[in-house]
């Protein structure tokens, strides 16, 4: 790909004001990405407003046909819309897309990476890469080494998400419906259907003909678009909690070959990007809010299925708003560019 | 049984003091409970402490050997250790007791009912009836009449429990955390192991030897019992969440016979104690607010699981303090005289 002599690059954020663009912006200073230009790129609400990068304020900009000249990575994360829009257009001024919404994920010319399970794929790309659901980046992580190993029939999964998966308003719904709870004032809903607060919403994203939500279905979808098999049966139960960061999941997996619970923590404790915290006796287990900040996809309390011959059940745990997203772009745009 | 010529029946609530004892209380006053006497028990640290019955206050006495003297019916909910101690005594005394504590629940020779489940257990009691874990008894009421119409063969379940299920403590813990962490304040914790404001706890109970928990353990076995099949196939994860009321279940079921989405719907439209809510063209389905303070256990969020050939996808939702304890032992003790 393009890049200047020095290799550095020309990196735009698009919906740099959101939380995983607030992250993104991060990230790119703390991993020392070899950034030429950032061009911090957002709707027309946010035009003019300035944010930090490297000690330096940087003018955030409205997204138009020109803002993608001479970019060379453009990390989209501005929702499907506006990634269908805009996307495109910024791979034909010459860059090459990462792109965080759901607007390409299944599109068979658009390879779908976790950098950890398939980074093969992003060789295959024409300008676009799509970055995978957060509830799925992490469930991937942990369940690609077992089914290397033993290779996986049928996974059923439950989670608990957090409400940043959802955005800044919703972080603000949950904060704001619990000040309101404690001072006995009447309690208002404007992002989520339901009250939140103190609450678990079985509904993420619209529902579907089939009566599962979108985010189910991505669940399904993708993680098999992702391990490259589309015989791995899965069903999906996708669950909003009141946390703020990190997605919890239940994992429930039936396996070929048998893999015993200690096989999994040896196996696993060696995996790339994860991180087992396994050790019941001094109460260690993944949590939601440890996991938060971190880059590591956390599996604990794992344990052999005794209701069948060959199943574990797994609890996997991730910030949502890094390795579930702004961290899983970044580490795209570092094998792009070869770090 | 022994009662008045009148009908009317000498109560004692031993755990009077406590979250699920409180709710007995107005339980027993909301439903009419013929009651000749109501003997309000607990610790000697509650000794004296006064609470309402009928308009009128009532002391706390502590539990003791001659607590039982003249009690028709003993409704226990002060933990294994004291029901382990005084049941026997009561018996002894010529109450029957209804424990809701995990001490006997497993004893061949005690009967663990669900009312809706089970009915016909009640009748081989030797004195002691044992109440089931609270979230055996929402999974129950609404898999019993799928068992009966198609033969569940393997259940997959993940709880969101509330913090009102273990008891006072945890509920002013998730209150002073909460208000903690919004005053910028250390947040300290004592009746769980890590803090439970905005986060979720992949620990309910004790863990065993298998690395599962005593209240997976539960729900495994209790089930089994409840149901009368031993052949049932079932593997749990239990997790808190901050939740004041309500537990939440996420139901895998594998059928011998194929139940469609519809027809399940149908089934449990109409079975006893259940109340369907799956709307989701108005996003309607089971909540843990809604939940809380109601009788019946809810379902929603039927899905044919497409993993498998026959199997269903169900959430079910139930006040875990009232059908998952309070209520259900009273339940029992309107049977026992025949109300």
């Amino acid at each position: 790909m393009s890049g200047s002599n020095k290799k550095t690059y020309s990196v735009a954020v698009v919906g740099a004001t959101g939380a995983v663009g607030n992250e993104m912006i991060s990230i790119l200073e703390e991993r020392k990405f070899p950034v030429k230009e950032v061009r911090l790129l957002a709707s027309d609400r946010s035009d003019g407003k300035k944010l930090e990068f490297s000690e330096k304020n940087i003018t955030v900009k409205k997204t138009d046909s020109s803002s993608f000249n001479e970019i060379d990575i453009a990390l989209f994360s501005a929702g499907a819309s506006r990634s269908k829009e805009f996307a495109p257009l910024a791979v034909r001024s010459g860059a090459i897309v990462i792109d965080n919404s759901s607007a390409f994920r299944m599109d068979p010319d658009v390879p779908l990476v976790v950098p950890e399970v398939n980074p093969h794929a992003i060789a295959r790309h024409k300008g676009i890469i799509a970055n995978p659901n957060c509830s799925t980046i992490q469930m991937v992580v942990v369940l690609k080494p077992i089914h290397d190993a033993v290779r996986i029939k049928r996974i059923v999964v439950s989670t608990y998400q957090a409400v940043s998966g959802t955005g800044k308003e919703a972080i603000e719904e949950l904060s704001q419906q619990t000040r309101d709870l404690f001072n006995y004032r009447e309690v208002k809903h404007q992002v989520y259907p339901h009250q939140i607060s103190f609450n678990c919403l079985p509904q993420i994203d619209i529902f579907e003909e089939n009566h599962y939500t979108k985010e189910e279905m991505k669940m399904i979808n993708e993680t098999k678009k992702i391990i490259e098999d589309d015989t791995i049966a899965i069903t999906a139960t996708a669950v909003r909690v009141p946390v703020f960061y990190g997605h919890s999941e239940s994992v429930n997996i039936e396996t070929e070959k048998k893999l015993t619970a200690d096989e999994a923590r040896e196996l696993l404790s060696d995996a790339p990007g994860v991180k087992l915290i396994d050790n019941i006796d001094a109460l260690e287990y993944p949590l939601a809010i440890k996991a938060a900040g971190r880059d590591e996809v956390f599996v604990g309390r794992i344990r052999e299925d005794e209701s069948i011959e060959k199943g574990l059940n797994l609890w996997i745990v991730s910030d949502n708003i890094r390795k579930g997203a702004a961290l899983n772009a970044i580490q795209i745009a570092e094998i792009l560019i070869g770090v």
